[in-house]
């Protein structure tokens, strides 16, 4: 993004200095996977700020964490896979509450004082199913004792909130004035995640207040995690946080800390992309000349979420005529004469005719390119999704999930 | 629907009096499969009614048929499958227009003078090819002779403008006051057609002028063809045109002619979705309680294009958690706890929670009714779909279509 600073896709929320973390296998997933995580904040400072699903259909932990996150301050986010907690009604919600106090009340044993309305809880699995109490309590104990060991268990988190991810997702960024900001990820999407869930935690150690998080973490979700459209779907339980330490007694100007979070959101967006179900093509749709850019978005995200867009590109089928059909549905008014679409740099329709070799463009890569052209204005965005593919089926038929 | 009419599956646009029909094979299809068919209006009455698709990106024919049927009358239409004439550019539309001077010429030498401005056109297939004008141009030739050979070429005509189709489609209604309505069909939706295109050409011998028809083909098509959504996709070709010969000399009521032209496109609907591509499931989404039917219509088609139902259902899961994320974003304001979910007539949410037994209801049919009341109004709808299958991928990935 810009200079200053370097990325590795390493320790994650551990990397800025005042975080621990950590990673169990609660008995909460029945194949006896890792399923609980927590990111506990050192200080000095405690300043928090979250970006959460805008599906009306809320799950607890969704609810309980925009509560907690008023405040402006958290000390703790616990994270679990293998049920959703969404859809359980006031007894679900119970749940998340009591896992909270829980958490609170081992942080407050081991020596730090810690209240529940410091507690931020995520949760990512299938809808509908009561969380098993007794063993995300017991896991409680068990992942604060494990944090509380001194290991930075950035990755043993990451790896405890996957689902049907293939491989834990983290990055790092190492500013050159010495702060950093980690973070991890898990699922598919934000504003339209695959199945289940995306959560998020990023930690850094700068010396920022929660206005200045809320800003940085709004202003850079909006234009990755909001950008990833895997199928259309959108989850009850999405999750972004990002938490403060200032530890490093460094404050970024406001133009830095946003470009390192957007930096960050962007990586961790790109390994979101790669692992999402079933894909086989890496696709970016970008629409330019729109009346404005959320013009733009929305004609890239129609393109984005069609059917037959995205079953061609898992044919490496330049059938660019189901691109115009798509754009055709726009709820803008376009003159398709002016329309130009382009595969991988190549233009394959132009001035309301097909271009010489419009079917012969090679996509047969794993990253493909759309570009469509509008020719009315000077909005512009660019939209991440992947293709529909056998496998995509398979995962999302062939069991509860 | 009413009283008084029974439906057949057979003759379709010939079942009336005053119509004639043919299909051949011209050649426009390199499989050498029917291609090109003709419905022809003997008289006495001429009058014709037509809705187009909504897809701003239109192809040439339907810019033609839009055009020719604001005089409110039509001889002819000419419908060929085998490529879509669109985004064809002017010399597409060129085609069109030739192809209409070319039928009406030959009726013309038939004996029945007619002018290019009283033949609409219709295409369907892959987008972006020009159509081979001579093999075009000469089919017209030839089934106009077959037409003129005096068979009740029904049948043939719903054969030669099949693409995907796995069977022809076509239904005639009988009126018990001696006046008849007939129609065939081809693709899999309207608003939002699988692959390619919706074609569908009603013919009546009831004495009733355009006015008449265009409100009846409107409110029908509203309530049909408008709510069966496949895959959310929209061509750039729907048409549906319907013609009356007057040859009964009988004037139906406005509610008998309205209720027969719904109940021919309510059944040639329901023999589109029970053929859409890849289809294992016939699946209808009803929404109920909504604040009035069109917030209901939108509700109903957000779940009937989510991709994670289509698979769920594909896999026969009662996943009704999927159900409920997709209706949380719907665009009004809903009560989550308010809403009850039915699969197949039995309640799996209510409440704010699962109701006993939800995971276990049986999908395994072919036949999936999904309800979803929400309470907090009195407007309904029902959109008719199909699940998300191998097939559908397979179909719409392994060529270009």
């Amino acid at each position: 993004m810009t200079a200053g600073h370097t990325l590795v896709r390493e320790q994650g929320v551990t990397a800025p200095e005042g975080f621990r973390a950590a990673g169990i296998a609660a008995g909460i997933k029945a194949s006896g996977k890792p399923d609980l995580a927590l990111v506990f904040n050192e200080g000095p400072d405690y300043a928090a700020a979250g970006v959460f699903t805008s599906n009306q259909v809320k799950a607890a932990p969704v609810q309980w964490s925009r509560q907690v996150l008023t405040s402006g301050r958290l000390r703790a986010v616990i994270l679990n896979s293998g049920g959703a907690n969404a859809c359980t009604g006031p007894g679900g919600f119970g749940d998340t509450h009591a896992t909270a106090e829980a958490v609170a009340a081992a942080l407050s044993a081991w020596g730090t004082e810690t209240g529940a309305i410091e507690v931020a809880v995520c949760s990512t699995g299938l809808i509908g199913d009561r969380l098993p109490m007794d063993k995300l309590l017991s896991g409680v104990t068990e992942v604060v004792q494990a944090m509380a060991g001194g290991l930075a268990g950035g990755e043993d988190a990451a790896r405890a909130i996957m689902t049907t991810d293939t491989v834990p997702k983290q990055v790092a960024l190492h500013h050159k004035d010495s702060w950093t900001l980690g973070g991890m990820a898990k699922g598919a999407g934000m504003m339209a995640p695959s199945l289940a869930t995306m959560l998020v935690v990023l930690t850094t150690d700068a010396k920022v207040d929660a206005a200045a998080l809320e800003g940085a973490l709004r202003r850079a979700a909006a234009l990755t995690f909001d950008r990833l459209d895997v199928d259309g779907s959108c989850s009850t339980n999405d999750t972004v946080l990002l938490l403060s330490s200032g530890a490093s007694e460094f404050t970024p100007s406001r133009d830095e800390l946003d470009a390192a979070v957007l930096a960050v959101c962007d990586d961790l967006c790109a390994q979101l992309q790669a692992d999402a179900e079933g894909v086989t093509k890496r696709v970016a749709i970008t629409v330019t000349g729109a009346p404005d850019d959320s013009d733009a978005l929305v004609a890239a995200r129609i393109v984005a979420r069609d059917s037959l867009v995205k079953t061609a590109l898992f044919g490496s089928d330049p059938n660019w005529g189901r691109v115009l059909a798509a754009i055709g549905m726009v709820p803008f008014t376009i003159e398709p004469d002016r329309i130009t679409v382009s595969f991988n740099g190549s233009p394959v329709f132009s001035a309301g005719m097909p271009m010489p070799g419009a079917r012969e463009v090679d996509l047969s890569a794993a990253d493909i390119e759309v570009t469509v052209e509008l020719d009315i204005g000077v909005g512009q965005a660019t939209v991440r999704t992947t293709d529909l593919s056998h496998a995509y089926v398979e995962e999302n038929s062939a069991y509860s999930s």
